[in-house]
């Protein structure tokens, strides 16, 4: 639109220059006046779910005979194309913004009420269909808003559980592609009993499987809507039919498993759900954390660090060593789930800030919600689809560790017993043997004894244990002293 | 006991001197001089569950045939009596100790090892009953901490939940108490349309009814236990019949609903259980601040504030101003639920430091887990009994308050419509009258009609609207614009 | 640019499509490809510091030796249009991507390096100047990045410490325009000995003033820079003049007061700098949220609040109520502050996630630094502009609020004594008199004395007392008891 | 003292019990019953900088002729014996108390009231000294509340700062010893360029060394003392002299430097130096946690994993394994740090929640902020002393990391430039030799000429390069392109 074309619109405190095909009015552009914050816009999630409860709300007051035909469909039509996205360049209020949204809810009043009078035939500020008497009816910022978060973040939710899926699975299969290489454990970052790459990735898809549920169990809180509280929760200037109504027609037009409030007061003034569901992205947050530091950890070197993986190369590392890749994926994880663990920070702020019947911090947590999602989805999608899939073991270094860990004297302890199990630890440390070199020299030697039989072991006996390493990481192996 | 008497002990690094009548050994009193860092002591609930899980094990390895049933019956009784309570002195390591919480498990092993060969009719440091061979049997800290946390928290849950419920009933009386007072709503802190004052406090009811059931919902991920993983989560050391069975036992035990775990890799290197039960707890404590918030604010004056309700004195408020009274509880339940969400941004710091097979931060996390818990039932508890439960409405000034908000026009709406109304409250905002004085008066000079029929309204008319506020409050009246 | 013309570029993986007219090249294509995160753009701040770098490197390059004068020159000009914002359209990087920011840096190296090539007569993509051999000689992603970012904070620190100082100017005049209303003093929300508006005002002013002191010392640190520590803090491939003559030019081109590094591996190596910067915002931001917070108690109401100040209407607060106005700057501001302090959060966890010689988190660190700084400007501005500014004392509610205060007795304290005004306060508070009435009635009936000599007081002695309230906030009253 | 032999005290709510030998009173005794949170007791910095406060005053009070010598000088050696120690069991309130410390002040004024009354040769409970008017003399919580903050910290600032000190000496010492072990750098965890283990060691030093002063540097803001504001910051019922003598009289029995406030207003309602100072306690935790985790990485394996440190045996790391050793006191040091960096966030929090004249959440600030501290000294204490002096290089692992690192090519880059390079690492990896192996084997083909001269290079050449690594990490060689 060219904003040197501007028209001249009014409300209550008096005139107000608009551009001349801006579908907003006199409060939007107020708004942009007001609050020159950050230039950021709204996020999809919040224009589509706002529109749809002003398209609901029309369905809903013309059904109880508040709000004409024509008038209900013309802001259904328009609201069905902002959730579209066909007007997002009229969204122009910045998140940081009047409290509880109502520049946002005016915005998409105005937008409405102007689409919905191009449709009726007339002009852009004619307002065939009014923004506060019509397309906001039965409506209040205090309500609308609350409710259009529920509804952005779950509009979002498949999205970012679908993603989240792609990533169990990626992790799954490498599970199963790891399952048989076995090397060495590591507890305090030091050497210990023997485990197998696939059980670390399959313990992995199984963190990431639970934080999945515990987000979709957070999302089921937020099915419940506070819609028809109006202004103060009481329900003033709504029909009594008008909150179950809405969160029928809501659901039906959106798909989306809602429920109606039994409490729309709790439903106004409380913030806890976003609360709840924030926190379950941190959560998941916390656990990708630690699945990219971990990544990062086995794939270091290669010359130089544990190599026990490769992380697929999608970019050269640097300038300086052609060969150097370095793990930018998890890299961009572990940065992205900082972010998401500080939005959340931000969150919880802002929801203990509600005072009496509203909390009017809600743009931020709206705009704070969305975003965790956003990059969430980006960044687990990205590293799924560039690094996960793509890791390949290196099976060679995995168990050249695990032959230099002392620590398989552990297989022998059932036929030696522990104190010979030591002894042949500290000989092997001092000659920079392995312990089954030594194990070997001594069965040769007839030095070693069955703990329980007395009889000398044979380098068989030794062998069998050893040839088979897996044995040490399936849990049947048992009769020793206490671990760890 | 006496700190001069001492006696030797041994371990692997060589001798230590103990006290003689400790129950504690070598490595517990290494923990002491290696560890002298904020000098507090571990929380009951860590004591307790290490000890049940000890004397659980006892009975598995016993029914397993690794444990003669001498040595199992004395675990038994030790762990027992460690569970009462009774050797409570003995457990003297740090919180800010060793990884993973080494100590803390052999502070147990050697406590109640010494107990159970004191009960064989044994000698303190005789070791009838070994700490690493028989009480830790089967285990690793690595497996029994983590279970241990569970465990401890689970055993404070039903004193936390039944702590949050008295303050859910108390808060319903108040509801019901308060359920005739109409008083002036407020968002954004301005005057808005009606409340009852029971409407308020039934809404802090259900929003802490919704934190205790995701507290509940949370607390189910702690009931998955991954013990008889023992070092690394392979099993190994552990009979292939130790994990179900020591489920089994310790929900017999303890009277707890416990689950098997279906990884026992994702149960030793993921703190994810914990950090989200940890968040659980934050989203109550920004519940607990906000409704803290709004009790000092609604009670606030008396003289110079809201003062619509009276909270329950207590104490003297200062020393210079007889009658003066402070809001001391609500402000004590602000401070408690500052630390508590402080020390849920530790825990999860904690849970995101996991490093391959292994969260070493455990201690840390079962510490501000335990004073969470602990701190949070002390504060919501003298919440209810010293404040929630002794809070008086102050009608008069209630209802004076709404008396003289314009908004009360917003009951004429229906009859009178919107402009008329708005042409109302500029008049006696200028005139310094209440909406209903000037209304009445307007009435008088046949001024003011029905905005659907013309006819002039009566005084009758008018009056009827006024004289139930209370209508204003539930939801009935429709047919006007939008709010808020 | 059309993005259907493309070019071929290659790099050490391969070849790479690249948009034909895009000043970057293959690594930045990559990084668009790699990371399809956020959709967000890098902040001018990190933009014009990374370009300031290069251009100061050919500088120095030139003049220790190592690049000749054309290209010098080239990327010099090059560099400077980049600094000037010409070219903020070929800067393409999520801010979430590779570690440590590689791609950020050949995003920059690219560009100039296409630029500089275009300036000697060259085509995009002939690469007459290089963009790894001649843009990034000498440096490296790890030194480059780290001294980007506080260039980039300080670039913006001015404009900063201008907007925190306006306001501060703005609460100073407040300050003095409310210095002659005297008002209730109010601590834990309850009534409280008087103070003058004028002086919570200029507490506000010196609150924020200290704050500005802390941002501006905190940003001393920024100003030491590691540029030239290259790859790993050796300085291995950088000239040994380089470190010093590049804090100078960087100096002398951007006006910046920089220093040298005393230690270039902790000048890469550790972000303490800029946690301790974030942390110099949050402290601001945590006192801006209780401003806020206070003037939206002070300007609560109109009619059920405190109303002791008004702040200027922006925009309608409602579409019910004509005259409602909300306090949607100090809510903004609110709101701003949040987010910004869930950022400090991201920053600081991302400043602990250094490991050995660099911390790869630096990408997020700068991003959400600049943000910060960002939001708070707006943010700070607008709330100065349209908020602070105006503020209109409601000096009526102020003395009435003051007038109902049953605390302004210790003005009496000290001719009554305590006890004398205790049964003061009791008979006005049970009667619903003020204190002053109560007591002139006393002295008419000849009840109130002297505390000391025993005279009767006269109407003359309680009127003086009351005359000037504003006595009481003066600090010249003294020899009661002690208060709070 | 015995519970079962009680006296009977009164306050302005009527007759509470006491234990009979307690030197605390009614209100003190309404506080525990009020407050049976969590068992915790003060600090002993909160008890010592309290009965400082009420020392001084006493003198104060005595020097402006408001006090008589008697009970000033009683006052004085009862707030002295306090400041020892003497009286610790007395002071008895829940840090979780009344709102701004009313509870905390009430039991010191309580205390030195009746020890003063002991030394008058009164009974506990006479009062010839009575704790409101003559030990809280001119005082009110709001003022001596913060005031005690700020002088408990700087009580234990010196302890703090000997202690960091420690620290950074011991890992000077470090650098100083492993200057000379040259090593592999890792960059992104992966190979990258020579560095000396003691360049390392020294950055950590220089790292601690900036906290520390950046912690002193906001001590300074805890030197400005609020103290005479009373109870609004008006200064009322204080001598006009009281402010400026008070702070004399604290520092010169402290021998703390302190200053008198330019804004009582400002140092009553804000908090905001309390939340610097402990911003600058976080920076600290965030860069030790990050050197805890390197020094935990360094030390990992040691078969499995860097192991180019050792650090000190303290205790057994495990129980099955003879040889481990865990690094428990880096551990320890990592959840301190995690704890601090909680408690940081409870102090924020509590920090942005003042309201008007009053911060009331002065309690959880005092807790924390010294429970920060003391874990601090502890913690890092216990670091340098058991595990930083104890640190041992394993020079042969460093060099062998270094060996097989192809990076070294670096050093041949100057004399055969970088395509060559690139050209022998390629070969290296793919035929598992080092660098050095192959450049040799070139030489003696003739294959490997000067990049300058075109000269066949020696095998004199490649060895003069290579046996000095240590020059790759001084910073003199240079010429190649860009590195990172």
């Amino acid at each position: 639109m060219t904003e040197n074309n501007l028209r001249v619109e009014r409300d209550s405190l008096g005139e107000v220059m608009v551009p001349a095909n801006a579908l907003y009015g006199a409060q939007t552009q107020r708004a942009v006046l007001n609050f020159p914050i950050s230039g950021m816009r709204p996020y999809r999630a919040f224009i589509w779910s706002m529109a749809l409860i002003k398209r609901a709300a029309a369905e809903v007051n013309h059904a109880v005979g508040l709000l004409d035909e024509q008038r209900a469909k013309a802001i259904i039509q328009a609201g069905e194309e902002v959730m579209a996205g066909q007007w997002n360049d009229h969204f122009v209020v910045d998140p940081f913004q009047a409290g509880a949204g109502t520049s946002h809810n005016m915005n998409t009043n105005e937008v409405i009420a102007n689409r919905a009078t191009q449709i009726l035939g007339g002009q852009i500020g004619e307002y065939l269909v009014h923004p506060n008497d019509h397309v906001n009816m039965s409506q209040s910022t205090n309500d609308t808003i609350p409710t259009a978060i529920r509804l952005g973040c779950l509009w979002r939710l498949d999205e970012l559980t679908f993603t989240i899926q792609k990533l169990i699975e990626a992790l799954k299969e490498k599970a199963i592609e790891f399952d048989d290489i076995v090397k060495s454990g590591r507890t305090h970052l030091q050497d210990a009993v023997p485990v197998r790459l696939g059980q670390e990735f399959g313990a992995y898809a199984r963190a990431v499987d639970r934080d999945r549920e515990r987000i979709e169990r957070a999302a089921e809180g937020l099915r419940r809507l506070g819609i028809g509280g109006t202004a103060t929760g009481t329900g003033l200037n709504a029909h009594p039919e008008y909150h179950p109504r809405m969160v029928e027609v809501l659901s039906r037009v959106s798909g989306l498993k809602l429920y109606t409030s039994d409490n729309l007061f709790e439903s106004m003034q409380s913030m806890a759900d976003m609360a709840d569901f924030s926190a379950s992205l941190r959560t998941l947050a916390l656990t990708l954390t630690r699945i990219a530091n971990d990544l990062r950890l086995l794939s270091s070197g290669p010359a130089t660090g544990l190599d026990e993986i490769r992380l697929p190369p999608v970019q050269p590392g640097s300038s300086i060593m052609p060969g150097k890749v370095n793990p930018v994926l998890a890299e961009m994880l572990n940065m992205a789930m900082y972010h998401v663990i500080g939005l959340d920070t931000a969150v919880a702020m802002a929801s203990q800030a509600g005072q009496l019947e509203l909390n009017v911090m809600m743009p931020i947590i709206a705009h704070d919600l969305f975003e965790m999602m956003h990059v969430m989805i980006g960044a687990i999608s990205a590293f799924t689809d560039k690094c996960v899939v793509g890791i390949k073991a290196n099976r060679a270094k995995a168990e050249g560790w695990l032959a230099r860990n002392t620590i398989v004297v552990t297989a022998l302890n059932p036929i030696i017993g522990y104190l010979a199990g030591a002894a042949l630890v500290k000989e092997a440390l001092s000659r920079d043997l392995t312990v089954q070199e030594v194990a070997l020299e001594k069965v040769r030697e007839g030095a070693l004894k069955h703990k329980d039989t007395g009889q000398p072991l044979t380098e068989d006996d030794i062998r069998a244990v050893f040839s088979d390493m897996r044995k040490l990481t399936e849990g049947g192996l048992f009769g020793g002293g206490g671990g760890g």
